[in-house]
């Protein structure tokens, strides 16, 4: 069986210097001549000049009385000069010519009229309120320079001073080729089977490519055939583009031919980065032409394009990358590293009080749903072995950043109501965007703690004083003063297979031979939950086949039911609905959202307040089964329970 | 003759607000269903729910042998496992379906083929290097919320879990009607004539339509006839456009006419915001779409376009609007500014050290070359009187931030050679910006000393020592160490009309009577020089008629000339030359540049250095006329004098 060996992963900046020193830009990318109108966005390839002085003539830069200076000088307080129609003044408009017999202008405010005759109590000096020949721009001037991105404002400095048409390079034109025996063309908006994906990254790098200034082809998917994909890349080679770009099969398994069929045409220059995600990445030239083999996964693929092709774009068309605004975040999370690679982490920032914090989102290249959740991305450094909780970060926004402010941080338990409030809070005007992060109620309240969320979800249940939340309040966030709004009554059960073929009524069952139990992380309060009612029964953890397996939300759960991963696993009534799943009821609780007192009063938490307060929350609670929401909205207090059980 | 008379001019938050109140956002702005692949940057119109989960399947999350874990468990270092191939592993690579026999992954570098079978040294887990079914996204799960700006990423996440076809709010369309007797209509490429002005707006507004999202169909030109501007309006009111912009007319002139054909179809809401440039803006409702008033000055029509039009079309998608980066910058000159109005000052910045200088830019609403030259504008409140030299302010940035850092900051005198400079440096790799502001000699000496600027151009010639610059730099910035480096030998002379109509061949003949001389600002080197000339006349100032005329650059005087707004100027060959005006020389001088010697190992002071000294720049120099480049890149010393009089 052939594998491909990978070539030296190296880094990032050495890849870039290895194609500039082979490419020859200056014979791939033309230049071309182009309306000013139409040329935002472009980048000019030689200076260009003013035709015309902008303005070509004196005018009155006021509306007002165009006058001869010279007459106005004995103009005074109580003694005004009187200046007669047409041959002492004539009115006129801001913009307008000014009269050859005049060189100046008086504001309209400071005239008052005498019949025809215009008084004024003050003079005047030559040229006063006179837009002069020239005065913004002057023929033969330099109006922009080389290689400059042009701006909607240039376009108006090119059309006044006669600069019609002029000189750019082309638009960096790149063919994407998606490849894979088990991708589906979107176009046909299949139904995937097993082993099939839709293939998504093509228009991913498209738009990405529309995003940043360049054209984009899309061809449809090529299977792993080593002809298909030779003739693909070479129509792609003999077509007008400059970048032909190879979507998946640059790793080194079995079937991944794009370095054999770059090699075929033209030299491989590079055969991995040292960057987490976006290793396998492939550049290489072939006639002239830049070949880019980008990974099958989809952030891998975004890093790709990023961080490899769209710098060498910017080459092509003697540009300087654009750069994200940059802000400093303080981790809310120990993240881990490798070292000798750039880590490419994904971030959900929010801006608590003053600073903003940032919550790591998931690591796996896979994750596209990372990427849409992101508000920001750091790189951690190929000498960093990890970060710390606590560390600063340099956090390259993907969002506005006004958005950071909009931004309401949550961690803690996972619940699908949760999804319900940030959709209202998004129709709000201004619109509010909740971030939520799932590590649990235990970690929710660490994170009040450490200041690194504005509000936290937790249903933590303790079994000696049969009350929710305040007895671990008081435990771990003693001297914070909070605030505890209920969000929802919700039930909590034992989710099964449709038909529950194993036939599970409770605990006791998961203890049975052949029950295959999946498990939620530590310090969730689900899992705190489950951990009682096993003391309940009499059954120590061990006895649990899969209780160490964990996830970290109720849909996951649910997902490794749905997929015969697993048995049974505990969980909210919503959660097996949505997947169609059994579910067995095993307690009511109480979810509660724990706000600092210090935050009471932002607008942002009254706006989440006032939501779960409202019909229209409830309504739409309740809809989605196993939540009751005679509480939502209500502020609790120590001993309080549940509802019906006070 | 009638002239309308200017509503009260309202803050930008209360004229947004009016038309809040009044437009129907809902029945003007529609929803539309649109393919997934192409949504990148439009607005979610409602939540977008997963149909299917992704991935569909489990996969290998790494290339390597599918196995099932229990096999594994004995595995241990020294004692290997053996998996014969079929029944107890196969080879999968990363992405592809895990065989259902099989539930984890060993990596292939963990794998040692003995023959056909592997052999394994550690024992995995179940489900180890799987992506699990659901893990990136689990259907029935919401992707992206309601009021969503739609990503390249999204697009990614949208098109993986078959959520192909998405509701979002239409592109707000916008139709843009230039107006004015004066325009000429940019489309025909026109020499304008006195009295006319190429129209410019319209695509200028067209422009940053596009930038920010909006389509734009501009319509020709319409002359200031009552008549025609209501045809024009109707048939924008009548087209598929949900705003309607008229540019100019829109101030109180007698020719002003964009309100009262507002009126003849609708209602004028706004007439008049508190904004400098902006003042002139109108907004008014008619057959329920918005119509805009754009005032005729182009910096005016982008504060429209910016604070008033791009919010409003924001509001109608239910978007937030982008923010641009802002950035903390010191103000290296003392501004103005009228109380009860925004002021929204264009700004030259730079990166002098960490720290950020501005350089307030020409004011006038009519200068769009202050956009093009502006990296930054910031807004003075209505409250202030003005800002004071060294205050830091909030400036908003129009480049993106990378560039500041690849600026240069050069105040001081003027000379067209800086020009040339500029674009030698645009062309290096990485490129670098050259910004200068122009406050003559002695104002780009206190700006070295006041730590805003990186460099200075300085000419300032001593009498008594017969040397340049340096008496002034002991006397001017003692303790301040630097490095003088010649820019080039230019000569000065009195700049004429062609064929020199007054017969001026020397200083003396300007205080000949009708002889109308335009003079440099304070401070400016030239000046220095003129008064040493007036001097060794004999010559007091108040006998120059025009002394107290003040241009701040050469060109600025040669225009003067040019058009016949002044007889004579002091100035350099090239101004002269490029306007076709003659020239009497006067005296040669030595411009140089004056650099901390703090920033000498700066790559960006070292790059001016070697470009000043290379050929290519000499000989670019030279073809200007009027310069002598023996000494261009030399370092300076005390008494050199000027080259063949050391």
């Amino acid at each position: 069986m052939k594998r491909n060996i990978y070539l030296r992963t190296i880094p990032i900046e050495e890849a870039l210097a290895r194609v500039k020193a082979v490419l020859d830009r200056k014979a791939l990318l033309g230049v071309e001549r182009i309306g000013a109108d139409r040329a935002a966005g472009r980048i000019t390839a030689e200076p260009v000049i003013a035709r015309y002085s902008s303005p070509t003539f004196h005018s009155a830069a006021m509306d007002g009385i165009a006058v001869r200076a010279a007459d106005t000088f004995m103009a005074r307080e109580g003694s005004p000069v009187r200046l007669t129609p047409e041959k002492g003044f004539v009115f006129v408009n801001t913009g307008h010519p000014l009269p050859s017999a005049f060189d100046a202008v008086v504001m309209i405010e400071n005239v008052v009229m005498d019949g025809e005759a215009a008084t004024i109590e003050a003079p005047v000096a030559p040229f006063a309120h006179v837009r002069r020949i020239g005065e913004d721009i002057v023929a033969t001037e330099m109006v922009l320079p080389r290689h400059r991105r042009i701006s909607p404002y240039d376009v108006g400095a090119l059309l006044s001073c006669g600069a019609f048409e002029i000189s750019v390079y082309e638009r960096v034109r790149m063919r994407v080729i998606p490849t894979g025996d088990e991708v589906m063309d979107f176009t046909a908006r299949p139904t995937p089977g097993p082993g099939q994906v839709v293939e998504s990254n093509s228009m991913l790098l498209a738009a990405l490519a529309d995003e940043w200034g360049m054209n984009c082809l899309r061809v449809p998917p090529v299977p792993d055939d080593p002809e298909a994909l030779a003739r693909a890349l070479e129509e792609g080679l003999d077509s007008d583009a400059h970048i032909v770009v190879m979507v998946a099969g640059s790793s080194a398994g079995s079937k991944d031919f794009t370095k054999s069929t770059i090699a075929k045409f033209g030299e491989v220059l590079v055969h991995g980065v040292a960057a987490m995600p976006g290793k396998p990445s492939l550049l290489g030239v072939a006639r002239g032409k830049l070949i880019v083999g980008a990974p099958g996964y989809p952030v891998s693929s975004v890093v790709c394009f990023e961080r490899l092709l769209y710098p060498l774009a910017c080459w092509l068309t003697r540009s300087e990358p654009r750069t994200r605004q940059t802000i400093a975040a303080t981790l809310a999370r120990s993240v881990p590293s490798r070292i000798g690679m750039t880590d490419f982490l994904r971030l959900s920032v929010g801006q608590v009080g003053s600073s903003y914090v940032a919550l790591p989102l998931s690591r796996g290249a896979g994750s596209i749903s990372s990427m849409t959740k992101a508000q920001a991305v750091t790189q951690l450094p190929p000498e960093a072995e990890g970060l710390e909780s606590g560390t600063v970060v340099a956090a390259e926004l993907l969002v506005d950043a006004g958005e950071l402010a909009r931004t309401l941080v949550c961690v803690g338990s996972h619940d699908n109501t949760l999804d319900i409030l940030a959709d209202m809070l998004m129709r709000r005007d201004p619109s509010m965007r909740l971030v939520s992060s799932h590590v649990g109620s235990m970690g929710g309240l660490i994170a009040l703690k450490n200041g690194s969320a504005m509000l936290a979800g937790s249903h933590l249940f303790d079994p000696d004083t049969r009350d929710f939340n305040f007895p671990f309040l008081a435990k771990y966030l003693p001297g914070l003063d909070v605030l505890v709004v209920n969000l929802a009554i919700r039930e909590q059960g034992l989710i099964v297979a449709p038909g529950n073929p194993k036939g599970i009524v409770g605990v006791a069952d998961l203890a049975r031979d052949g029950v295959r139990y999946i498990n939620r992380q530590r310090g969730a309060g689900t899992r705190i939950l489950f951990d009682h009612h096993l003391a309940l029964a009499g059954l120590a953890p061990d006895r649990i086949l899969g209780y160490e397996r964990e996830e970290h939300t109720h849909m996951a759960v649910a997902v490794n039911v749905k997929t015969g991963a697993a048995d049974c696993g505990l969980g909210v009534y919503a959660a097996a609905k949505a997947l169609g799943l059994d579910f067995v009821p095993l307690a009511r609780e109480r979810y509660d959202l724990v706000i600092p007192e210090a935050l009471r009063d932002d607008p942002k938490i009254e706006a989440v307040i006032s939501v779960i307060a409202g019909e229209a929350f409830k309504e739409q609670v309740r809809a989605l089964g196993g939540y009751g929401t005679d509480w939502s909205g209500r502020v609790m207090h120590p001993g309080m329970g549940l509802p019906g059980e006070e």
